[in-house]
């Protein structure tokens, strides 16, 4: 027979698909003779059994859990629902990927009528007995009878106000009595039964209600978000309770073996005395750092210092725990691989290395080069900080900074970001029904909670700027207002965040680019004598071609010349091209535009000394750059001294259908060969002149959506006679290469034969993406989300390479182009450029480069180090 | 030393490609033992050689040319220029292709102030000679010194005024002495220099004429409209002059050895006497039937006679013959295959095999199935000819019947034809400028010219409707207006053509579709022998689908599901459906739309009994429902009992940026699986109910835009469960097949994993086309006559099937398919289904079927049969 539970002592860490990490970690840890609370796990597979089954368990299953049970009865020596001496046991939840607080949980379970009875005699602690009463039926009314958990607050609230008091501290064990009489009675309104009074009834509903949040709403937007998919379903672990809320020689607590903001090695975490873990988690009181636990209880802290620096050891990674202490005796209930910030996560690989722990190699894969970009981001500008008006200081509970427009409700944060508003999601504390509008956030702040908060924890794995527990403001939701330092902001009123230092500031503060850290100049060194693939950036201005350098740029992959139409004066020249009656009109105008492309091009050879510069001609349809709004259209006729009817009927007559399909690419460069020969003149020019000036100059001239090897040649004819007249009347000579993007299907399906005339490739993925799938990337946000919803996608595949049909393409062209020219520089400057596992199908494609924002270079080079040590194994 | 000319007595008809069409023939003539005027060919080489070197003929093409005139002079016994018995030579073009009347040609050269004294002298004909003369400045100057024509003609008006002359035959030899006198001072006044009175001058500034008339606009334009590439250039053809024009022993005419507008086995053909063949082509006079020559010139007829036999016998074709009678004398001047209308070719290739002059194949391989869209032509609905009034009478010159506005200028009828509206070009007679009028009108009416007049040859190879030399009709250009039988009709007036019996109706006439000749039936059955592809249709009503039966479609490829949504009732329930606020409302509207598909379906059915139908699922986005013009929204929204507003906001929901790339295909199905299911229960239900009524019912669901195997997974499951429940509820069975469309490049690439659920693929060309190239169909018109004029591509890569990048994808699917799934069944169904140079691919890359429209189902016949023939040699 199948088995489908396992006791604590049956698993070990490898069985984390089986028994969830949870139950895994639990079962690791009671082999190491570290204190758990004896339990047992259900299996994964249940809970695909029980979806499959319409919601039921099957006999074997409850047969299995009941022998388990005995089995726990026994160890314990107590009985669930004894009236002398109860067992009371936990049922989480816990899946193979980490969900934090995804999915329901239930505490307390076993006590009823009777046992509660058994629970105070054996405490002798009728309040606490009670009390624990109360919760579970708050709990178990809401998670697994799914009764408005409102409906309890209100209960409560009335009590308490009755009795004069502010907290439920202030309830002594009548009035809890009281409580659970009206609980009870609000349980019988809401679903017309009793609070089940039989324990395995209660457990199996608890069991039930486990698996079924597998499903809920946010357990599901979770795993899209992190990408979690693949897994059978959640396990769920019953274990017998302990209780941190016992009286002051109790407590509770969450720890890290490192620092998870910083990685400093230094235990690192928070407690609550007198309370069950939930309270440290929800945020409702703010916890005392652990350092502290030293001073109330020395023996517990130590030994826990211990357990700290045996699980690190054991697991080699810097650990995430839970752990009670109920009467001065420490029970450990939980230990993963700790979240962690980017910094963090490069510190503590950086010195795990130095302390021998881990290889450079293992440190290289531990790393999630995604993450990387949380240490991109910016912070506010270090001159305007001595300025800025401080209004409050929340803890730091997630770096960067953050600026955007007060919203107090996570779905309007959702519905002005989608309007591209930049907000700011301000909430006394989070929940996870709050995660769409963290997500749609720049940063959060909130009022209540620590460290290891909901919006704490949830804001450093989305690498999002957070400032928590800042006690010093006051929210007002209903009125939407913030009030704080004598202030009164209102929705809609600008803030600044600075989530490395907890403070919050009035109105917008300049943000400013980061500075890297040794410890990521370290990681970066180490990814780079893995790595084969080299690393280039999309960049059109000198700007972002230094920055792209300081994070360990190759080269310019993608220069678009188009960004350099729009500014100021080149945009009035630009549009006199597209107005042109004439081929001789038109020139003029483009010789207008000549020295403004040469100049930008000098500014980017300078930079990019001694690296290759790929250029690509102009891309996008003429439309795009004429005035759209009427108003606009007139103002720009007066100021060309045209009539607004010209240049609507130039509007209409460059309008599209589908304009990614249409004239644009080299199209236009065949159509108007003046234009190309405007460009090359350009880059020709600069090139020279700086070379003149003593630099090295490397350009490698791009055309653009070429599928038919005659666009080429027609295009490289104009080029080379260009380069060649530029040449001659200076006098130096320049090497460059002439070489074409692969993004249209075509050309990838004939990239033998335009191999023969193309000296690189570089694939343009989102275009190559668009054709190949048929899907324009304006257009399918229609259907994309339902496509992922239904498993009919993975991913978004404009974020995520489609291997199948575009990486296919992409292998195809490779196969051709060396066939015909076996030397032929390829590469890839798609936004995919910059996503670590589309990174490692461009290695494994056997790729010279790939090119991405400047941002994301450091993600690529960890992305390239790892892709090239997966595959030396 | 490489060899440029050749005399008649070198060449023979296999040396097309260097002598052109005309030498080689005139060269075969010869060697067959036909009097053909002595002379000697100047090969394409030179042409292509004159305009690499910058318009310049080399000195060794000189001296060759110079020792093949003296050689002809020698031959002659005359020489050019002679004051006593001068050679006089036509300088003629001549390409491989027959490109009649689009290059330039010189008559009567080698006269000169003193040659035409010998001329005179030797023909005793004064007369004769100084007309011969003024012809010859005319053509000269015209074609060679490119002097206006209308200059010379208004010299010639006017000095037939002052004679009070009507005709060029009302003047003398002293007048044509002024005429020429005046003429020269034309071509001094308008060149600056005196006329040429070199011969060798003379000569080579014509030869050089016609080369350059090789790239002269209509030139191109023809070479363009009739697919003619990869030709070097045209000859020149240098022969001695033979004159029609002496006297009346003299004649010239143009005669064919059958009738080229309906095959008819009988000499066929037209001469003027007294005339130069100039005057025949020209339509200036009407000619007289060629039999009407056996009462004039009896002997010179039954050479002819017996000319024409040897010809066609030695050719193995019908023949389109030259000739001209000096003194009683006849000469042959040109023989090549005749053009002919499709009944005639059909009508030749049938008769030619019952006269054992080819067999089946070679006749099948004969017939231009492209031409057989002619047959296809509407006639006038034979119930309205009666009541007609036909308002004249004119030479039923190419067969068809045309309605449409009267135009008097090409340009203009290509202008409205582009708007969209039908013309008729009205002309005195056409020349080779009309051709881009000819080209874009319905049909073309002269009133002047013969059968073989330019306006004929011209429509009868466009497959045009043609009313050619109506004499009844007084045109008056300058006012346009058009008048016969009393009235008159201006420009936008419409008027019907019968080109069949030459009748001009006033109005619009109802046309009818037209009925099929016995030879027509022949020639299907000998292809229909030869062809293993099966030949389906786009059909989406019945009565398509009857008239794609009856031209001997083998099913339906395609039957487009949304055509059917577009009428009465059912555009409202559409848009219902589409303005649904949720799934129920949107059942609801679907609910409505089920009877009308189901009864369509069960129309179609029907008279496909026994044959497959394929049919596709909705296939356009959704907003191609919605109404878009301001007015038409206020209308709807009444009618439908919502706001406007509504109706707007939903327009702008379902705008795209690219909707060719949007939200289409089988992504509506899935995003709104109830469409699917509606269209599959009327697929069934209509299916069921034929079956039950005693008709054989073979449906192809057919899941549009498939890319991703999930995506045909999804969909298949809906018509699967709806199959089997209509199945259910009836309790009959169906046999179907459930498959795709291959028209999005993913599809094509993963096609192996796609076949293992798909039972049929369908290559959709278009789409694939649009993505493979990204080429939009409705944007491409921007660039891609700029991309066939630089010859970056051959052809419309809509029109002819781009056989390296989507014939390269098509091979993949069909390869990948097959691996998977062995007997997966293949067709295509886009435009590229009835083009027979892609046919010829489908039939190599082993499809089994092609699908195009009723219309072009014999043509599809034709090129099956003949791609398969050409595949067993």
């Amino acid at each position: 027979m199948a088995k489908y539970v396992y006791s604590f002592e049956e698993g070990n860490k490898s069985m984390k698909e089986l028994l969830g990490g949870k139950g895994a970690n639990l079962a690791e840890m009671t082999s190491l003779g570290i204190h758990v609370p004896p339990g047992f796990t259900i299996t994964t597979e249940v809970c695909d059994q029980y979806h499959r089954n319409g919601k039921t368990l099957s006999p074997e299953v409850i047969d299995q859990i009941s022998e388990y049970l005995d089995e726990l009865q026994v160890k314990m020596n107590k009985t669930l629902g004894n009236k002398d001496d109860p067992l009371l046991v936990s049922v989480r939840s816990g899946a193979a990927d980490s969900m934090p607080g995804m999915m329901d949980t239930v505490l307390n379970l076993g006590l009823n009528d009777e046992s509660v009875q058994g629970l105070a005699n054996k405490t002798v602690n009728q309040r606490f007995a009670w009390d624990a009463y109360r919760r579970f039926i708050q709990m178990f009314g809401h998670v697994v009878m799914e009764i408005d958990s409102r409906l309890f607050e209100s209960v409560l609230k009335k009590i308490k106000e009755a009795k004069g008091v502010k907290y439920d501290s202030g309830l002594d064990k009548e009035d809890l009595k009281k409580v659970v009489e009206k609980f009870k009675q609000v349980v019988h309104a809401e679903r017309g039964e009793s609070f089940p009074q039989d324990p395995r009834k209660q457990l199996e509903m608890s069991i039930k209600a486990v698996f079924n949040s597998w499903h809920n709403e946010r357990a599901t937007l979770y795993r899209k978000l992190y990408d979690i998919r693949g897994l059978l379903g959640t396990a769920v672990n019953v274990q017998s309770m302990v209780f941190g809320n016992t009286g002051e020689s109790s407590a509770t607590g969450v720890c890290f073996t490192r620092n998870p903001a910083t990685g400093e090695n230094k235990f690192y975490g928070e407690f609550l005395v007198n309370a069950q873990g939930e309270d440290v988690v929800a945020g409702i009181r703010t916890p005392d750092p652990i350092s502290k636990l030293n001073e109330i209880m020395p023996d517990a802290y130590q030994e826990l210092l211990a357990i700290r620096k045996k699980l690190e050891n054991h697991f080699r990674d810097m650990q995430d725990m839970e752990f009670t202490i109920e009467e001065g005796h420490l029970f450990m209930l939980q230990t993963r691989n700790g979240k962690r910030t980017a910094e963090s996560s490069l510190r503590i690989a950086v010195e795990m290395v130095e302390e021998g722990l881990l290889t450079k190699k293992e440190a290289i894969l531990r790393i999630d080069p995604n993450q990387l970009d949380q240490l991109m981001h910016k912070h506010i500008d270090k001159d305007a900080v001595p300025k800025a008006i401080s209004i409050a200081k929340g803890l730091p509970a997630s770096p960067g900074a953050a600026v955007g427009e007060i919203v107090f409700d996570a779905h309007e944060a959702d519905a002005l970001a989608n309007d591209g508003r930049k907000v700011i999601l301000v909430r006394t504390e989070t929940s996870p029904e709050d995660l769409i509008g963290m997500n749609a956030a720049q940063g959060i702040l909130t009022s209540r909670g620590g460290m290891t908060s909901h919006a704490a924890v949830v804001a450093r794995g989305m690498g999002k700027c957070c400032v928590a527990g800042c006690g010093d403001i006051r929210i007002d939701e209903e009125k939407e207002t913030l009030s704080a330092a004598g202030l009164t902001l209102k929705k809609g009123d600008y803030i600044t965040l600075d989530g490395s230092t907890g403070n919050v500031y009035e109105g917008r503060l300049p943000l400013q680019d980061p500075e890297l850290s040794d410890n990521f100049d370290r990681i970066m060194e180490w990814a780079d004598e893995f790595r084969t693939l080299q690393i280039r950036t999309n960049a059109d201005t000198p700007h972002d071609a230094a920055n792209a350098i300081r994070f360990g740029a190759q080269g310019i992959g993608l220069c678009r010349t188009e960004h350099m139409f729009f500014e100021g004066p080149r945009i009035r020249a630009m549009r006199e091209m597209i107005l042109a009656g004439s081929v001789e009109e038109r020139k003029k105008a483009l010789a207008r535009l000549l020295p403004y492309q040469k100049e930008d091009f000098k500014g980017i050879f300078k930079v990019m000394d001694g690296l290759p510069v790929t250029i690509r001609l102009l891309d996008p349809p003429l439309h795009e750059f004429l005035p759209r709004e009427e108003e606009e259209i007139s103002v720009i006729a007066e100021e060309m001294r045209v009539t607004p009817e010209l240049i609507k009927t130039k509007i209409e007559e460059l309008y599209e259908q589908n304009p990614m399909l249409g004239h644009r690419g080299c199209r236009l460069g065949i159509t108007y060969p003046e234009i190309t020969e405007m460009q090359a003149r350009a880059i020709f020019e600069a090139a020279i002149e700086i070379t003149n000036h003593g630099y090295t100059v490397l350009p490698e001239v791009m055309i653009p959506l070429v599928g038919n090897i005659n666009e080429f040649i027609h295009q490289k004819k104009v080029v080379v006679a260009t380069a060649n007249a530029v040449m001659e009347e200076s006098g130096t000579r320049i090497n460059y290469l002439i070489g074409t993007m692969i993004e249209v299907p075509r050309g990838a399906l004939t990239a033998d034969v335009i191999a023969r005339e193309a000296e690189f490739f570089s694939f343009g993925t989102n275009d190559l993406t668009q054709m190949t799938l048929g899907f324009s990337r304006d257009d399918a946000g229609k259907f994309v989300p339902a496509y992922i919803n239904l498993g009919i996608l993975d991913h978004d595949p404009f974020q995520v390479l489609d291997r199948n049909g575009v990486g296919q393409l992409i292998k195809i062209a490779i196969d051709k182009g060396r066939s015909s020219r076996p030397d032929i520089k390829m590469g890839i400057c798609g936004e995919h450029g910059g996503e670590p596992s589309s990174i490692e199908f461009y290695h494994e494609a056997g790729l010279d480069y790939v090119s991405c924002s400047p941002f994301r270079v450091p993600i690529a080079r960890v992305a390239a180090a790892q892709a090239a040590l997966k595959n030396q194994k």
